[in-house]
């Protein structure tokens, strides 16, 4: 009961970690003077005879000797500053407490969100030093106690968080993604108070509830991103019916996200149509994704062709842009679904709203039962994110690629081969 | 066939009276110079004997005749240009065709569009002279041959549009006011290519398709305004979920539609919180229509502690308004439906779209059979709209204080005794 006392109470404070910071200050205080502090594993008062309770006491602190002893050392790579230039930067994960598992990192894909964290140029605080990456895949080495899902050797994958409160009604629906108390993978505060570190670095320590199996027939290099780019076109479709035979959606952007966004389309029997600013990207929308259609944004006699003929649009574009022409898009009752997020409001005209019904929404990644149910339906469906493997090198020179677009179109670091320890 | 053609050619131009107006001259000069022309009845050209021939073009002159004949004069109310003031205007009706209804109009409500429509203050085309309502209650006096819903006597309802394709996807669900050829009530163009002309007038002729049964139980006066501010309201809160015990919705705005969206939200047990810049009506608000909670719009502290408190709001507030404050009330996977058309575009942020998977959205009226469904679940419910029943000559004078929200809740026009001809 105590322990799930103190669960709460830090679990309450992960996005404050200065609060947590001065809790354990407190904490200390406290051992200072003899007092018992939360989480202390000798101060049990119980009425049990001498030995019993110096044996139980003995062994707890073994436990936490050895719980202290297993933090392990790590190494990654972390932006410093607003720069957003990544660096290698040696830290430690926690042990691997009794329902986690710990996994050697062999891939992270790079997640257009990871240059705005490193850069911190999005309206969300950020805390240095950063270790970006939450397309996590790799091999599990190692399992606590009560770890039922995996076993050592298994291939298993990490994505945009790592804990949630698992007892309010997003958890009890499998909607952890929307938990209040959800950990993000990193730039988050763990459990303990830690900050939370990403997956470009070596291993991760993450309770099994939060790991997704990773079946034999995904390549892992290219599963990486659907664990965050995958899911978060995958889960809007679900939830906004964009996933019936016979519907046509849409898909702005034809990047990590879009290009996903078209095979879980045409896998799904839907028509799709993709929205683009370049020109040059309609011959492989169309013969290497499986697009129906091409139009140009900036291209107003094709849109206006084009009116009324979506029934949902996936918007994968973070940089600000005009909403009115998709909204024109789409039929009645039509769902526009923004997935980028800008600085700038977006400026949605009423009248296509009320005349029309059409919904402008959002949606951020899925939860876990959904995320596993895309990447078994991507395995069933031979779903790869067409990716450009890049050593742990080059990450600085693919970020300002990807701030330029060029890239074709998931950069994934090849971690398990190419990131050296100093 | 040839009918069929002509009706789709007219209703497509329901839209643009310019378009109709060209084509209609065009018919005049074709019948000048002896070519036949749609819907003539004196050219069809068909192998018969002569004097079948000559019997058949003498029974469809007659009709046509008939039709002429029994076009019949009308009276109302209209604005004549932009300055929106109303005054006496003659004109005729159609023939009550086989299919058709002529309603004595008793009351007619009086809705916030109407003072936008005859300002022509709105995104949208105005033909003069014009003649508002589409909240329009009475009383059956004629019926075509084929009329079977009515019979002389009858009360019947006339909402916000008197036609529809009647066979696209929208009509075929019954979703006839997304019907992208559906006819205004006003400022609409019929199927005869006629003006529309609403219930500030003595009759309407309206398919029977587009006609409400009233039920006994409700007073006439009070029922006229569900027949706009009434399905507007209901017609979201059905389609977006927003129905259900136990849910927690809010209200934007105290006025025509609002207090008929609480007594919904009541009926259907539901928690109901008024948000309103007007502290003034909370009493109102609470004692009289049975809202459990009520936030003034302006009062920060009050919408900090209502943070994520919302399953779903319906704005019915028209001008300008920040969107941003409404989306902090809303619960994860809330929904926010705006029904006011404003002539600015809405700041929507992304932010709580992504991480909240809120929508924003909207909705036109609702079709023909989800407003029975609700004109027989308020009388089922004893719910009424609150009136100020006023007389015709009152009318420019409500339209003033309309414009400033000086009404409880809804003025209606006694049509039936206070409209005389000149």
């Amino acid at each position: 009961m105590r322990e799930t006392n103190r669960e709460e109470e830090i679990v309450r404070g992960t996005r404050d970690f200065e609060k947590n910071k001065q809790s354990r200050e407190s904490e200390k205080r406290k051992k200072g003077r003899g007092e018992p502090a939360f989480g202390s594993t000798i101060s049990v008062k119980t009425e049990l005879s001498p030995p019993v309770r110096i044996k139980r006491s003995i062994d707890k602190l073994a436990m936490a000797a050895e719980k202290k002893t297993s933090h392990q050392k790590a190494f990654g790579w972390a932006a410093r500053d607003t720069s957003g230039i990544l660096s290698p930067f040696n830290f430690t994960r926690r042990a691997t407490e009794e329902s986690d598992v710990r996994i050697k990192i062999l891939y992270c894909g790079i997640c257009h969100s990871d240059l705005h964290m490193t850069k911190s140029d999005i309206d969300f605080p950020i805390t240095y030093p950063l270790v970006p990456g939450h397309e996590i895949v790799g091999e599990v080495i190692e399992t606590g106690a009560n770890v039922k899902k995996f076993k050592a050797g298994d291939r298993a994958g990490v994505g945009c968080f790592v804990r949630s409160c698992g007892n309010c009604d997003q958890c009890n629906e499998s909607l952890e993604s929307y938990c209040h108390r959800a950990v993000m993978t990193y730039n988050g505060t763990d459990h303990d108070g830690s900050p939370t570190y990403g997956g470009y670095s070596d291993t991760i320590v993450v309770h099994e509830r939060y790991v997704f199996r990773i079946p034999d027939r995904l390549p892992l290099h290219s599963a990486a991103p659907l664990l965050c780019a995958g899911i978060t076109v995958y889960s809007p479709m679900r939830y906004f019916g964009l996933d019936r035979p016979g519907l046509h959606v849409g898909v702005v952007g034809l990047g990590g996200l879009g290009h996903v966004a078209v095979k879980f389309a045409k896998a799904m029997g839907m028509s799709a149509t993709v929205i683009s600013t370049s020109p040059h990207k309609q011959k492989e929308a169309i013969e290497l994704l499986g697009a129906d259609r091409f139009l140009v944004s900036t291209n107003d006699q094709q849109l206006k062709e084009a009116i009324g003929s979506l029934d949902g649009i996936i918007d994968t574009v973070s940089a600000y842009h005009p909403i009115a022409p998709l909204l024109g898009l789409l039929k009645a009752h039509g769902k526009l679904v923004v997935l980028g997020a800008s600085k700038e409001p977006l400026q949605v005209p009423s009248i296509p709203l009320l005349l029309g019904r059409k919904i402008v929404s959002g949606s951020a990644a899925g939860g876990m039962k959904e995320t596993q149910e895309m990447i078994d339906f991507a395995a069933e469906h031979n779903i790869n994110a067409e990716v450009e493997v890049i050593p742990m090198s080059y990450v600085n020179t693919a970020m300002e690629r990807l701030a330029k677009g060029d890239v074709k179109y998931r950069f994934v670091i090849d971690v398990g081969s190419s990131l050296k320890a100093d």
